[in-house]
């Protein structure tokens, strides 16, 4: 959310637990004349595997931009094992928008990018109806119809990839898209598909969460965005919310409550992707603050 | 809640939703003298039945106690189809509390009774652990320990439901009892069992699961009150609740953030069961405000 | 929520608290062939007054339109010193949204207005600013910027009052409108100018509630809807909602935290205020579920 | 929570923020061979201070525990202008529990302490009415009744605080207590006095909140611990929740739900104030996870 002017370097990393990782990580970049400005770490004492999360300023710093990879590398991350990726600020993640019939999602994701919210370029909306181009529109954004069927499936993938890449997308977002991603595509884009399910996970699970919940006579209904991954809906959890229902409520509020809960656990989610402070390790998330 | 001095009636109905039926039910009691001081009704427009929870003073009531039941029955309820209950308020409900090792539920139980919150009696605590009588011997019940084992399970229930009748018990409440109740019990107290699941139903049925939720990485935890059915973790759902977790919460966290949301969501549950405020069909609840 | 194809009516109704009120108000729609499909009612036992909203279909109903409010009046209103309205589903509330340069709500309202989700029309917005007009247009709704100054409040307010006089408008709602109504115009629309304010009051009443809840360190920031009165921040509450914080979040984060609970609190009491589901009695409101 | 075998120290601090604390800091104690299972810091952007929690296994480390606080100050914090406590585990906090006529935070917390769930000693209960003496009594606490009147407070009060002085307690939470801390005793435990106030604060401070919040018309209600200060209400917040109600809540009703709100967050800011979580920094906490 923060404005900056100044460029910085975020590094995440994650490395089997030892004692003097925070130091040395620190004073890598204190030493080499960069002012830390975001520092924070957890410690899985289960699984013994330390992931931190640290920012600075490049204003000043020593190693030039194009080597800090190299350096860290070298110096720190092999010693301990690391596996670690370096983002800049400047360098802005270029996130495809994936829709279907719709529009709640949609209109919250892009009413912050227009509002300047954000970090990221929206440079294409992708969608297998045509329902929703006038909102792409709208926003002066390219819409993409892929009509998929079970025949053309992997046609159409196909194209929607080269599209992705032509575009130097760096994430999907499925907001309500409604169709199963194939697993090559997956394997293209790890950790790097945000859906949104439209119930608490893990339960319900699949098509039509509301009316399952309802049939159910549950008294809390939820949302839930999640990296996508080959299992449905089984991936790695990055925000969930929930509401109140009780008896009175139809299906038909459910949905509407549902709702609102879908765009802001999703437009959340796409913030901590944006951000960079969403590190995955075995199927779970660590979302920094 | 509210500390009644005069006693009153309670009738719980549900029957197939016709046009009129509120009118004749308010015009039974008012041309009866009865002053109606709670009134709150439900349509299920999916199933078409209609619910209703209606509460009048008896002083000046035209009709005899005694034989409310059957006028209604005669006047009122065959017309319609109706499905009944009428309950008084001066016949407090007894309960049975059953508990095994963890004494959250049961002290937050007991301290609301202690208090005089709630218009019941609890004549009995049940375990198959003698761990907790010492609680039980702080606030004067009698406490009654039996060891359930494979083998001796349905010599035990027997005993159980023996003393049970013994103590004119209307209704169980499975503290954290962690014994799985069987068939013949459940029929002796159909929807007249309430337990607490450590989690939101219906993700995680079954054993340990905060060790479940922990391991599936969910952001959001919870506790569900039920009726008991044959079913494990299946019968109509009371109350739920949540708490927001983070990668930084371990086990030992969840189990005891959960324990806040189990002793408030059960406590909650038989609270609205003592206030006569629950009605179950078809595997969901109605709970009246 | 729910589409209707056959008109109805809408009785919204108080009145001091006297036996046999509900009884009286549907046989009236029942004797009269009104199939009722929605009744909810509330007795304020404190102040002995006696609420309820109850909704037929027109179609076949023995009273001809026209000539409802008058039946009711004279066969049951004066008899029971009723206070009511009477709405029907066909004729729309027509909405007036005043915006000034924050987007989040008035996207919020427009995504639900597009997606045919009210029984309402918006036939247009105003402004002191003329920064949001592309978000009017990009909706084809007529945008209106008043640019009010202490010198000219008087004169902007009578122009604005001719415009929503010659749009039929019968409600207001400001989302995010940064500027104070004068006297004049609340007394022209009653509890129908609905406001949001980015705290859960009575806490931080007046500008910069985000800058006084991060001063005083709250760990709970929310978001309150409420009918304008004269007093400032002190009509009638709709709707609240509240988020955790932390020490870490800046006020940047409580900002930005705040603003998805003010549109979703904004828009549900819009919503509610449209279903004609909300009634004020004495600077508080009864919300019908 | 973490039941430790091994004893450790604790060491809270804060002071302008500068490069490389952290690695001086985690230097010192890898260097001196201990094993540091927590580190978590927090650097106030605004105010420019940074605050760190950092806990260390003494099992080997090289500076004997009674020359920790000395080494610590001489080597680091004197360099970077340190405000820093340091704790053993090994050292329980010792509380004294203040309450009065309602028993419902007082059985959360006896509840938590009887089960072992914090590192704490209680050896007396303070109250200005007899009341409770039955539940002190069931824990095996001992009782001390001060009938505080406007006429004897101070006498009263000097009695207390020799009370608490010859049972060496480390702080005290007021547990519904009812009365105003005197600032003399203030004084004495700055910080170390910890309240539950049954609202979110700042909204309804002083007497009779759920009355106030029944009056104002409010949607939410709430509760709010705090460190007791001069000023009434207005000390370093140190945990808030909310639950929703409806114009179907009665004063009783809002009681009601108000104290399970009061218990869960008044134990859970007892438990973080047990742990060496919370630093106080301008009348605003820091309370880490």
């Amino acid at each position: 959310m923060i404005k900056q002017s100044k460029d910085t370097a975020v590094l995440l990393l994650h490395c089997p637990d030892k004692q003097g990782i925070i130091a040395t990580v620190t004073e890598f970049i204190n030493v080499n004349k960069g002012n830390i400005i975001y520092l924070d770490q957890h410690t899985d004492t289960v699984q013994k595997v330390f992931f931190m999360r640290i920012e600075w300023e490049l204003e000043g710093f020593l190693i030039p931009r194009d080597k800090i990879i190299e350096y860290f590398s070298t110096l720190i991350a092999q010693k301990y094992s690391m596996d670690f990726q370096i983002y800049f600020h400047s360098q802005k993640p270029r996130m495809a928008l994936f829709v279907s019939k719709s529009a709640h999602c949609m209109y919250d994701l892009l009413a912050h990018y227009e509002a300047g919210d954000w970090n990221v370029e929206i440079p294409l909306v992708i969608s297998n109806h045509p329902d929703l181009e006038h909102i792409a529109k709208k926003f002066g954004i390219p819409f993409y119809c892929f009509p998929i069927t079970k025949d053309n499936k992997a046609e159409m993938e196909a194209k929607e990839m080269q599209l992705l890449a032509d575009n130097g997308i760096t994430f999907c977002v499925l907001a309500r898209y409604m169709q199963i991603i194939s697993p090559e595509m997956i394997k293209r884009y790890p950790n790097k598909i945000i859906n949104i399910h439209h119930s608490f996970l893990p339960a319900f699970v699949g098509a039509k969460p509301y009316h399952a919940a309802f049939e159910r006579g549950v008294k809390i209904i939820g949302a839930t965005s999640h990296y996508v991954t080959e299992e449905l809906d089984a991936g790695p959890i990055i925000k969930q919310d929930v509401a109140r229902i009780s008896h009175k409520d139809t299906i038909e509020n459910l949905i509407s409550k549902g709702q609102d809960l879908e765009k802001v656990v999703l437009s959340r989610a796409v913030e901590k992707h944006i951000e960079r402070k969403i590190l995955v390790y075995k199927n779970k998330t660590i979302v920094f603050g």
